[in-house]
């Protein structure tokens, strides 16, 4: 069985962005905020270091199991620290690969940067992919390699297909407490959020900010 | 139970001092000419791309199981290709977890740079670590971050303490034909080469001339 996964408000995090604050406070902070999903990811990190900073932050938040910790690409990282899932992009292991090393009973996550990707991910055995990420919503500093913004629309129609196919969605690049609301009318499950968490002097109330924003205004 | 592994000469690929060939035709050729274990190491790639260069690797010496294919660094790569074991560094998953993932019957090298690098390796627990490269005997610009070379002095002391605690060495860097002989006569178990055979011309040849530097005079 999957653990549980909320993908609402999913923290990606950012070693640098943190700075000068641990990774690991900035997490405990966010959740407390209402992010709902962490997925921990550094590609300068060595293997080593980003092992050492996963259990980090599985610690920050050992008193929320309702908070899945995902690793970023590092299916050996997430294997040793016991995490909640790995998140894989198009130049990562293939999805079905990485199902085979971590099982039934974790999260995979996978980025889908075009209706290609999304054809390619829907193709796959049922129960290979847990959520996709739609990547990027607009252009973003934090993956400058991802190129220009697929827009709202595009968004819109990815997890409308993806969704027909069974997947959850959430939507990543650019977003911000002020594009919160706009993304989450689009339609897509949860949003992800980078830099407006771990770049915001106060993470928690950065957090609180976001997830209000994806709260329709009558539920309020 | 560990493959067999005779570390007499051991090839460590690198995709661009290969090129034109494709890093499976040098390996293939390589171990007809002498090579007696193969570590596939790709820091550029992606884990995609390492993953099927190792396969690629796995089935140019498929005829050839007493030559066993080890992945640097990538565990999970070798986990996915089933390869004979991993090779990691100071800055990799650290031996005692990568030990924890691959069971006991796989090999782990571990590269050991200083003094105190080794004793840390000769504390761990028996059997986590098969073999040491010592790195790197000479400056080599396959690897400029491993900074000055050891020396062969220095080579021949580490691999004595290292025989003394039970564990196979090998050296790297900057070993060419005409280098060999004086590094197999500080008593390390083997020497591993990259560019003195992916960058020949007639890798088959370079490997042949190799391994005849290796063997004592009088035993030709």
């Amino acid at each position: 069985m999957r653990p549980p996964f909320d993908p609402t408000l999913y923290l990606v995090t950012d070693t640098e962005l943190c700075r000068p604050h641990p990774v690991a406070d900035v997490v405990r902070a966010a959740v407390a905020g209402g992010v709902t999903a962490v997925q921990v990811r550094d590609k300068h990190a060595s293997r080593r270091e980003l092992l050492a900073l996963t259990r980090a932050v599985q610690a920050a938040v050992a008193d929320r199991p309702d908070v899945p910790v995902v690793v970023n690409d590092a299916v050996d990282v997430a294997l040793l620290a016991g995490a909640d899932g790995v998140h894989v992009g198009q130049e990562d292991l293939p999805a079905e690969e990485v199902r085979r090393l971590l099982g039934p009973d974790r999260l995979i996550g996978l980025s889908v940067e075009s209706a290609d990707d999304l054809a390619v991910a829907l193709g796959l055995p049922p129960g290979t992919v847990d959520v996709l990420g739609l990547s990027p919503v607009w252009a973003t500093p934090t993956k400058p390699e991802a190129g220009p913004g697929l827009g709202l629309e595009a968004v819109r129609e990815l997890a409308r297909v993806a969704h027909a196919g069974g997947l959850l969605t959430v939507a990543i690049g650019g977003i911000d407490a002020a594009r919160a609301a706009d993304v989450a009318a689009t339609g897509v499950d949860g949003i992800c959020v980078v830099s407006a968490v771990c770049a915001d002097p106060d993470p928690q109330e950065a957090a609180t900010r976001l997830r209000a924003a994806m709260t329709p205004v009558g539920a309020r």
